[in-house]
């Protein structure tokens, strides 16, 4: 039996192939530049942040982290010639609900000792101010050597309303 | 002047925000699914892979690398709930075309020595074999102790063609 990510991705594949037309569109974003933002499944980048198809990379991880993300950045601009980020962070955000004895602790009751050490140098990068936090990673990355040049802003976008405003 | 993704999240945003209905969704993906792809600038997740809004969380970086997606799907399973995870890595990745060295000289040419320094632990985890690289990143996340009982799948995406297809 198929599970509900397989048969969406089938389903939805198949009608999305049937009318694709953008198979011209290069590697390197045409609108030069990269999207950061969490993994939460009540985001829709292409949409909420009107990324046209082909405009943009967008990078996702828990809580938008710009230090979990830097790997991925570094890539967009250095191979893929962008010069632009925006870090957008989000109401009723996950990672603002625990820390990382909670997540630890709850791997070692759940999965056993194995599983507790594979994640004992783990640093979840949970925080407990949303608008702070934007501000803090927007600066971490300006103060990078290898991010001079690169225009920063910081965003909140909101899982209740849909409405996204600039923070930094 | 505001730049590209500035306007674009302005003038999105806003059109998005003006018919949103969706604020009551909760956090955890109602599908308890994420999937794991490609920062690609061609890759619209939502469409091209059938999620809902709210199912599922979108985990992206660039080459769809399991590694450095850990974290977010640690989180995703013990603190959210989901058991699977699809992962999705694409033709015409940039992350075949180049290796550690040409990223880091890159850099050292282009931003200098205290760039060169920012960069040098950096795995840039490129990889050669499209293929091989889906299957090797499932086999990897299969063989973690804190991914006991979750289910995973591996796939590839044409982004020539938009067509989808499982490999593992």
């Amino acid at each position: 039996m198929s599970t509900n990510g397989e048969q969406n991705i089938v389903k939805g594949n198949k009608e999305y192939a049937a009318s694709f037309t953008q198979g011209h569109l290069a590697l390197p974003p045409s609108q030069n530049y990269a999207v950061v933002t969490c993994m939460d499944a009540r985001i829709d980048p292409t949409s909420a942040f009107g990324i046209p198809l082909g405009a943009a990379h967008v990078i996702r991880n828990a809580g938008a982290s710009a230090r979990d993300a830097f790997r991925s950045i570094v890539i967009s601009q250095q191979l893929l010639g962008t010069t632009e980020v925006l870090l957008v962070k989000h109401t009723g955000c996950g990672m603002l609900t625990f820390d990382n004895d909670t997540a630890k602790g709850l791997v070692k009751k759940n999965k056993g000792e194995a599983a507790a050490k594979e994640v004992e140098d783990l640093d979840f990068l949970t925080f407990p101010d949303l608008e702070a936090e934007v501000k803090s990673d927007v600066e971490w990355l300006r103060g990078r050597a290898v991010e001079e040049g690169i225009n920063f802003t910081g965003w909140i976008y909101e899982v209740e309303t849909g409405k996204a405003r600039q923070v930094v």
